[in-house]
């Protein structure tokens, strides 16, 4: 299998990662992300996310992708999901199925939904999507809210 | 203060108001819900969602509203936020205050993000989200996957 959980050894990558991720999305400079603070996050003892590894197939020595994910909880669906908050891989390593095998690693992690967010002009990204049977979430306006933003 | 942690008491409560929420948003007929499951969720060893109960001032023998939410966590703020999956007033406790005192209670257990979903015709409660300083996430959609549902 190309994919496996994530160790204290890939911090390094994985922080690598976030930034080329955000540089992709056009929003490298909004990453204000503390290696120490994801160490403890994602490998402490109560972690609030986790972390999927892709390799390129027979070469286990080269990270070639990665899944960032926590799990999520719906009232409707009466159990828990899993929200993935990046997916990433890396541009030597695209077309060859790594994305969807985070995907389906994923998957068998949650018998409830899997979701995410994608940007709106990312068109490669969403056709991938769309291809999966995933569908898109209408009818609905997600809000942030910074407290203390605002009275 | 009239908000505060659930405890398995207000399990029967919770799934009412569950309910009550879905069929005010024209959806009562996709919740999914055993009350088992979600004491299990809620409650067990490793909850996957957390339950705050408002009461009305100065009547804790009453329940007047809840707001289910679970943790999250951003790579771009490089620390965890809060998912608001349910914020909820039942209609006679309406305009004392009561969300605000929810969300307040909310926001007091993150230092990250405080995020959440609204139906668009639900100008009421996006009224008050506009009021409190939230955003609306523009140019981002949000995909749904149940795996399995499509090649």
């Amino acid at each position: 299998m190309p994919v496996r959980n994530a160790t204290e050894d890939d911090l390094d990558e994985i922080c690598a990662m976030v930034k080329e991720l955000a540089d992709f999305e056009e929003s490298g400079d909004e990453v204000d992300l503390d290696p120490e603070d994801l160490r403890r996050h994602v490998f402490g003892p109560d972690p609030a996310a986790h972390v999927l590894i892709a390799h390129p197939a027979g070469d286990p020595g080269t990270v070639a992708g990665m899944a960032l994910w926590f799990r999520t909880y719906s009232t409707w669906v009466g159990r828990p999901g899993v929200w993935l908050e990046d997916l990433f891989v890396r541009p030597a390593h695209r077309r060859a199925g790594l994305a969807r095998e985070l995907l389906d690693a994923l998957a068998a992690r949650t018998d409830g939904r899997v979701e995410w967010a994608v940007l709106d002009w990312n068109r490669g990204a969403i056709d991938f999507y769309d291809g999966l049977g995933a569908k898109p979430v209408e009818g609905w306006t997600r809000y942030r809210w910074l407290p203390g933003s605002a009275g």
